[in-house]
């Protein structure tokens, strides 16, 4: 039975997932890149992103479940790049590289039709244009009974939330404010979606929830 | 110099310091209660309400700090009790018994004028009507260079840190959810107040962040 899954998605004190002003510089606006300081540090982030090192511990367990049984990515069309509107070009092709930590097709959601592309390492990016429950669908075939990891970024999370598609949530809160920018939370009623926090992992950086549907 | 604080102020992961349907058996509104568990526990908890025994450790630490060096209290009516509008007698004393655990004077934040009530202790209720401004001039003037602490609820805290008339705000994260309620932050730019998060202890049954204005 595949399960609808997001992890690491770190958010402020005050409930921000992405700060203002949002920039191909800072694209999580100003402040934002900071609630993953707990994330960059662990282990996980640098297998994720080809590399050795990092730190054991908590924060790494918690990382560690990025990808872990995913058959399949789903992600907002702001989390795959910075342009808005109509595709200007073939160009642009994510934020990650020739070889993306995805490593299985990845479902980007957008208003403009685009053809698919095939990144090395096993990434294929799928561009969506008829909405989060036929992405979703489609993730979920192509995950083949795998599980299906929500990537972002907060008005995407928000919309699967909302329509109680989502069966857990890993919130990160790092010790910061934003003060401004996309509040992950505001007017989702959770319990009345049928969540709870059935995992509470306080670190020195960062305190990990697990939010589950019943 | 005194200065504003406010301690064990208990909101929920998605930022409700009450919960929703606030009534007398649950001042709190429906799973705020559950809020303060971190708290209850603790051997300052019990300390304050004139009891011994208690947990000792980082949420004792914490809680402590209630009415160290506090020479006064301000505190919203809602706080104070449950009854709205006018008084209809003097038979509402608060919800502390004869005893309350202040020991100072503590203004009450409301429209309808009453008079002072001297309760065993040295707690004496000063009933303010022209507003937080006046209420926390005659705090300050009654708190005679100790610090003014405001206890609640969430109504009054967002108003002095929206005029960023608080200095240091101690602010405690339960692993619950409440879905609704009076959430503490929502819409109040921090950062841009001048505040910034100075202390981060978490531990099992809650995530601390002490929050002050420089």
């Amino acid at each position: 039975m595949t399960r609808v899954r997001v992890h690491n998605f770190s958010i402020s004190l005050d409930g921000y997932g992405a700060g203002p002003r949002q920039t191909r510089e800072e694209p999580l606006g100003v402040g934002g890149e900071a609630l993953h300081d707990w994330f960059v540090q662990t282990r996980a982030f640098q297998r994720i992103n080809g590399k050795t090192g990092g730190t054991t511990g908590a924060d790494d367990d918690m990382a560690a479940r990025f990808g872990e049984g995913v058959g399949a990515f789903i992600m907002g069309r702001n989390m795959f790049g910075p342009i808005r509107g109509a595709w200007p070009d073939d160009a642009w092709r994510g934020w990650w590289g020739k070889n993306p930590p995805y490593h299985v097709p990845v479902f980007v959601l957008t208003h403009h039709p685009r053809s698919p592309i095939e990144m090395e390492g096993g990434t294929v990016f799928h561009f969506v244009t008829d909405g989060p429950r036929e992405a979703l669908r489609r993730a979920t075939e192509a995950a083949a009974g795998k599980d299906v990891q929500i990537g972002g970024g907060v008005a995407t999370i928000r919309q699967y939330l909302g329509a109680g598609l989502i069966d857990e949530l890993h919130v990160a809160i790092a010790p910061r404010l934003l003060g401004s920018g996309e509040h992950l939370l505001h007017g989702l009623d959770l319990p009345a979606l049928g969540y709870e926090c059935t995992t509470h992992t306080p670190t020195a950086a960062a305190t990990h929830v697990v939010l589950t549907r019943s």
